[in-house]
């Protein structure tokens, strides 16, 4: 494991407990008290509709259904009461380091306890969702943030992304077609919702490892400027520009948003607008409108969001993405384009789409389980587990939506006169 | 004239206006000072870029461009002024009573005049623009206002509508189709949108003359019940179903959509949320999550927008539609569908389909407009051209927009892969 990957992760610290922790208390901890067992009864409470048991450390069984398809296995007092405070938190770290086991699938689990908790929620889970952390990083912090997941190292990506290491929402012809159909498809979309025609000058915000800076520049004989913070990524998509010969038509930019400075006729950002915070999005907004052309102006933002206003999971921003902050369509229509005379031309919610991607990351990506283990540990493989499990619940229960949203100066006429399918 | 339209118009009152104003001041005024002339200047600058010559009541003439294509004859002092007061109001209350007459075509020179307000404004008219006026109607308001445009009379509206009588935008799938077509295929799509199938409870929220109800029963095998405050369009409502054969499946309810209470699949409203006020829009949304089935339950809110938030014009409120405001996508999506949790799955910006429509809509009230004085006298036909033409002017400049937003309850999972074109 490399060494910033260790930084990132904690793993030097986690290793130590991860050695410790396992069913430890299984071994030396105390029987479960009343107080424990009462806690076990709520946990299956919150969970009701999911077919559970839960065993204790001393081997203690509880369940509410006969013949459940999970077992979660609570190796300690403390794994039980972090779950219970903070079950999303509590969950992602006991999967993590150990102290919680599941026999059965977890991906399913996960799904199963999310769609569970949209119809119950305990009081004070309730009120945490109300809490909004107002997250907005500053530009050091952005490109710390950035760096802890883009900068994990291009190969552990390839183990599992498709061959152009797309890595946002793909959009599928039929549910049927393959994956890397389905991330053409949508560069493809992309590009004719924003009406590309050859010689258009386009940023990108946010470009991962350049997929579709490349395609809007080989498809549509356009110009591109891409912006990324992400070394290791803005690396990789030099490489693969140059390998296809688009050294000429393609720039890539290591720097934050914020620096956008050229005129573009077409602005675009694909799985950015999580990482900037609501705080910024007014200055999201005033950089497109700095940028974009006055007449012809138009561009498209593609962003994991919900429908009502919530702090993205702790364990989520903790060990995944820093940072992170998932808005309302309200949210950025209000901040991002309102405030600078943007119409909204079309909005589509892909939901589904993320749902099926996340399925074929997933399948991908416990296939390449034992590689990713080898290469970066045991406790970075379920952390990434549960990672993409946590999201593929959140898009298949609801409470996630993919939102791309095509916007233009007010009174553009020269898109195409109806919309792509 | 009818009585009832005689009030809503104030004809008696205006009557005396109409037969005392047009250019009497041309004859009987004093010369214009040196402060009209002042004016004068200023209105062309406002206009700056239309190629406009006034003649002033004196005969005197004004213009920038050589050749100008549109001449304005302001036929007072009052009609001069109160179009630099409020050009909106002054021009249309002037061009209604006569005191502004136009050589050359009014449509165009409505267009051109929007225009060029997109670019130049008078600092008053700004200001007069962020002054946000908070309409909001009681029941009994709600139904003045309704009846006050859309009792006017079927036999009107079949002058100059389609033979469905919609009055809503348009969808065409090319430029070159016929209205009937594209209303057609408007309301087809809507069905689409919101995936109707056999079977299913339906609520429509205004339903106008009552074509998106039958079609929605004919063409789909819902049961649909439609609601809307205009005796007129009731009555003839009624009498288009039962000639369709409709009744048992259709049902129109005369009452205001704050008293919809029966439970449906499919919540539809279609050019009523203009009506409806901002301060009603939490009401609009609580009454939606009140009826709408809790798992399945979708829905379509079609109406005329904006980009940022602003008043209506006064003189279409004091005019055409009492109580009109037209809101941002933000507004709706954070007032009426946010706060109940509803996902928002698609937004269409059909712009140019209104464009479009208007332009049909007064290609067939010029053709109409013989018998339109005949019915209903020489003032309300002018009324009704600027009303017509300032609306197409909105649209093609780009500052009124139509949006049709497709939601549904959060996890609603069984809509079509792919959205319609």
């Amino acid at each position: 494991m490399q060494p910033a990957l260790r930084r990132a992760f904690g793993v030097a610290r986690l290793t130590r407990h991860h050695q410790a922790l396992p069913f430890r208390a299984s071994r030396s901890g105390s029987p479960p008290t009343l107080l424990d067992r009462w806690g076990a009864r709520t946990l299956l409470d919150v969970a009701s509709g999911v077919p559970l048991r839960l065993v204790l450390w001393d081997g203690s069984t509880w369940e509410r259904t006969a013949a459940p398809e999970f077992t979660l296995r609570i190796a300690s007092r403390h794994a039980l009461w972090r779950l219970l405070r903070d079950p999303d938190l509590g969950f992602g770290e006991g999967y993590t380091d150990g102290s919680i086991e599941i026999d059965g699938n977890v991906h399913r689990l996960v799904d199963a306890v999310a769609s569970a908790l949209q119809r119950t929620r305990l009081p004070w889970h309730r009120l945490a969702r109300r809490v909004t952390h107002r997250v907005g990083a500053g530009l050091d912090a952005a490109r710390r943030n950035a760096r802890h997941h883009y900068d994990l190292g291009n190969d552990f990506y390839r183990l599992w992304l498709d061959e152009n290491l797309v890595y946002t929402c793909a959009w599928f012809p039929t549910p049927a077609a393959s994956l890397e159909t389905a991330q053409q498809q949508k560069m493809e979309r992309v590009c004719r919702k924003v009406h590309l025609t050859p010689g258009l000058r386009v940023v990108e915000a946010g470009c991962g490892w350049g997929a579709l800076a490349c395609h809007m520049a080989r498809e549509h004989q356009t110009t591109v400027r891409a912006w990324n913070v992400s070394h290791e990524q803005v690396v990789e998509a030099r490489r693969r520009a140059a390998a296809q010969g688009l050294e000429g038509r393609v720039t890539f930019i290591e720097d934050d948003w914020r620096r956008i400075d050229e005129p573009c006729d077409v602005f675009v950002s694909v799985g950015m607008l999580e990482h900037v915070g609501p705080a910024r999005y007014a200055e999201l907004g005033a950089v497109i409108d700095r940028v974009l052309d006055r007449g012809h102006g138009r561009g498209l933002l593609h962003f994991i969001g919900r429908d009502h206003e919530a702090p993205s999971s702790r364990w989520t921003r903790r060990y995944i993405f820093p940072g992170n902050y998932l808005p309302t369509l309200r949210e950025v229509v209000g901040r991002v384009l309102e405030p600078y005379g943007f119409s909204v031309l079309d909005v589509e919610n892909l939901r589904r789409h993320y749902t099926l991607t996340l399925e074929h990351w997933r399948d991908r990506f416990e296939r390449a389980a034992p590689e990713v283990t080898r290469q970066l540990g045991e406790r970075f493989t379920r952390m990434w587990r549960y990672y993409l499990a946590g999201a593929h619940a959140g898009f298949a229960a609801g409470y996630l939506q993919l939102f791309q949203v095509t916007f233009a100066r007010e009174g553009w006429d020269s898109a195409p006169w109806t919309r792509p399918v």
